[in-house]
């Protein structure tokens, strides 16, 4: 199933070396001011090469809008788009096509439905979240209009170690925060819809995601109920609040209005830039040879990728919140 | 929204303190074995009372089976199915309805709808777990004609830490480990239907749950590429599969036949045995006085949450997949 | 899959001989003031017993909610539901149970699972519509909130025809007409959820109904652009609407405010007060003799249920009609 | 809501004067064989032009599969295909942009999202079709390696009413009948999706359908139930079948194995090539003046929309028994 959400929906297409990724996104209220200039620069910060880190490949992912949005604004009806595929080079993986890579998809991939698109991993490629980032580009869109802002960032490596990692061929993983501020009180369905389900469940589709937490998060196991009681008070303004967030803006399930903050555990790049034994699809022994251009960390490219899953996430309960008075 | 699957389906209701809890699960495959004293155990097991750390109401969660299992076997047709609330006190719960208890859902979900039921937290209660472990029990007994097998533990801890937390009235959190063995290879939807994003999203969805993370989790983040690789192998019986599992079974979104693991943090019980301060609707500051029985570490008794969650997931992708070829 | 709707989706449970029917009606926004005497009279009109084409069984199909409604409101949370089956005579059905009735679902039931249960049909038994009309009598409280009113009738038939079709131990079809008045504009979604398309799945998913239409609907076909145009005009007030009503209160698969007019046949009752002639499991001919209880004419006993079905269909849309703005 | 199916999704995106209709068909299963000129040769059935009855626009709707087919075989990703729109002009619109064309969609679209896009009725124009012809042909092929066979008929109408029709500037209406041969038994879910229900919903859901009817559909209503009767037979094949088909291939909402036999039908086109009189946004009246090119029937092009939406039900559940059993 390649579609997310409820009342938004975000469904992709396409494989890294197929003529195009693409989506619909469908959902999204009409009259809704998009600029689309800004909306690819959205997706620029997906790119290659910005960073120490990521690879040199120039995407130039550019966005193709075919419905959905007229003279800047959107019409309530689905949003189809496109990005095409400019940078294939498919016989860089000609002869990969056979072998099963080790923390890749390759072999589940292909045990799952008998046959596979060996050309850069198909729609196993990372590239599949350039379809992602159009999508959620345009949810924050929305979610400005409504005062409520995501932000994410890695958090902090150490440059040495980058450059240290690099110089090995080995590759790193890391850590994306994000924050989304302005939240109003009350999204998130309490049962099996909990705000923060679905945002755990939003993250980990992202490729390389290993874990996810909001709040205090795994810490929370170990402390006591006293150290990380919420406290609540009644501000200036009237407003209740309250005075800690170790809950991370959402309890029961449901925002409280603080300030929402989760984080992401990404794995480390699974291509190295050495030899790496495997086997191949016979199960015979072989060597992979490091080639191509491959990202030795690719948590700086993810973080507009996760805020585009974030605004997708918060926009879809913020429609579905208007269900809940008749 | 109260449901859960996409083949096999949870739709549960019911109020902490209302008549009863209960569910539909749809989509169970015909003819199906189900030993219904073996469910009744399985649900016990989830009862207060058993462990150290929980409190000592003896619920007496009597499964009532209604529709969907007859002479022993699975219809085809939806289980109904209701477990009684027969301990009800509301009376406990009365002078607490105006006021909202830190790290409860009492704000939150009185904001989303404009009204809530106080009763022992409505339906924001923890006890709504019990219709997931009826139907987690049933899907289980699913799983087992199929050779696979779902075990959770509650991750150790210093029984006289625990001890000291119940003296002094305060409440602890917890780690669960589950594992899933002998699930085949090819479980999961790629892309957004990740089996790891499916099964965060469901654990997630259990109350008190703050992180999630499979396979080598947040420690991947940490780590290079070289130190966490699953190197391919092909075992004497001519399978394929992997020397090591810091992918923790999951390879693309899709089970790789390793061994399933997942780790879920649980943040301590809200419900102190202290006076603790807060609020109450008008923004008035309150004093809330301990009373009640409380569990002062709910981990022991979600192990047959998370077990019953994770069965749910699992069966759910194992019908899944037979759509997979034509 | 047992569930039907997007926003306020309704599943149930249920074989006709098991312990009880029952239901979920979930996404039922809080705070709707509901009348449970006003529901179990609404759910007795379709008991059997009311007219002369009904069968004489006194079902006593007394509601039992619960959860979802307090002190008699809404809660927001899932209204979980019961009608226990009271009058049940399995020994009655026994000798049918390696037979194929014709016109029943015996044999596809049979083939189609593997198994069924022959105990007065199942889940096939039309007894499963009693859950349909509980849900269905909440949410139609729920419109008349709204002003929103549906009301269906059976076209009428010749009482002598009925007597003579009676006493020939024949059974009778009919057409049930339903009229939905104070729809506001803009309900229902234009492409395949279109309004017409879902109260079509709706009522054509009622046990044999075979057929539906909308506004002039088969007249349509055999009909002239210039006979059948609904030409605007504005009225008095202002508003602006439509001189006749061909379109049945729909354009382009949205409500234009006018009242919504359509119809469905139903086909005559498949079990005769006669001899039927039919095969076994096996293929072997057997002859069915007639017994038990049984309506010559269901359509009077479905009136209730048809206006349940387009009620629960129309506050869906009613609530899904929310999403569409920012 | 632009998505329709279970297992096999389709969501569509596109208004009649942008860039291109597209969608995305999802859920169909890896190394089915798709020949690409086949499915070009079904989409040109829809086209414009190829009967008396409708108008001579040439819209060249190639094809563009953009991923999901590879080499001839789906890969068991998403197919993601889009035909641009070449023949576009706006200007013939513009003054119309203001109307509201009776029997059109332009009022309650309007309504609906406060905004509408007049270029030749945007998301509302039949246009929209052609992305479900592109992914009904895909599911056809499928049901072809299947032995099943979807075939739909115009029923015939007199030429020469046709003519006087057409020279009087008025329109027609018309039924279509299809058929679907080599069905296997157990399609359909039996409670809200039997399999006539689906089929209703995605018949119901192409423009100007206004009726829709399965076996004797109708007629059944004023008939006996003597007179409909499918009685069984065991057939020299061992088969188990029956003699008649009133019923239309479905009983119970699940396929018996006999054809699949439904009628829908449309209503005459809305647009006259005459004058025709309605109000303007603001409720004055105003006069349509005839113009542009229209179809004096679109019956005979409505005809593989029809097979292709039954191609995608039929296919969708075929699918959806799969997971029947464990």
């Amino acid at each position: 199933m390649n579609t997310i959400g409820k009342i938004l929906t975000l469904t992709t297409f396409g494989e890294s070396h197929g003529p195009a990724m693409g989506g619909i996104l469908d959902g999204m209220p009409a009259s809704v001011d998009i600029d689309l200039d800004a909306l690819q620069r959205f997706v620029d910060r997906r790119r290659t090469g910005q960073t120490a880190g990521s690879s040199s490949r120039d995407e130039k992912d550019r966005v193709e809008v075919l419905s959905g949005i007229w003279q800047g604004k959107t019409l309530g009806t689905p949003i189809g788009f496109l990005v095409r595929n400019t940078d294939a080079r498919s016989a860089d993986y000609d002869d990969i096509a056979r072998c099963y890579r080790p923390n890749h998809a390759d072999f589940t991939w292909e045990r799952k439905y008998g046959i596979r698109d060996p050309r850069g991993g198909g729609r196993a490629s990372a590239r599949e979240t350039v379809a992602r980032v159009v999508a959620g580009g345009i949810a924050m869109q929305a979610l400005e209009c409504l005062g409520i802002e995501v932000e994410a960032r890695h958090l902090p490596v150490d440059e040495t170690i980058l450059k240290s990692v690099m110089a090995e061929g080995d590759t790193m993983g890391g850590i994306i925060e994000c924050t989304v501020k302005g939240v109003p009180v009350g999204l998130g369905e309490p049962l099996f819809g909990k705000l923060h389900a679905q945002l755990a469940a939003a993250m980990m589709s992202i490729p390389s995601v290993h874990g996810f937490e909001y709040g205090d998060g795994f810490e929370m196991a170990a402390k006591r109920g006293s150290e990380v009681m919420d406290l609540f008070e009644q501000r200036e303004d009237g407003i209740i609040g309250t005075v800690t967030n170790h809950s991370g803006g959402i309890q029961g399930g449901i925002s409280n209005g603080e300030d929402i903050v989760m984080r992401m555990a990404f794995k480390p790049v699974p291509t190295l830039m050495r030899e790496v034994p495997t086997v191949d699809c016979d199960g015979n022994p072989v060597t992979l040879q490091p080639r191509g251009r491959h990202d030795v960390c690719v948590v700086p490219r993810a973080v507009p990728i996760v805020e585009a899953m974030a605004a997708l996430v918060i926009l879809d309960n913020y429609l579905m919140k208007k269900t809940n008075v008749l």
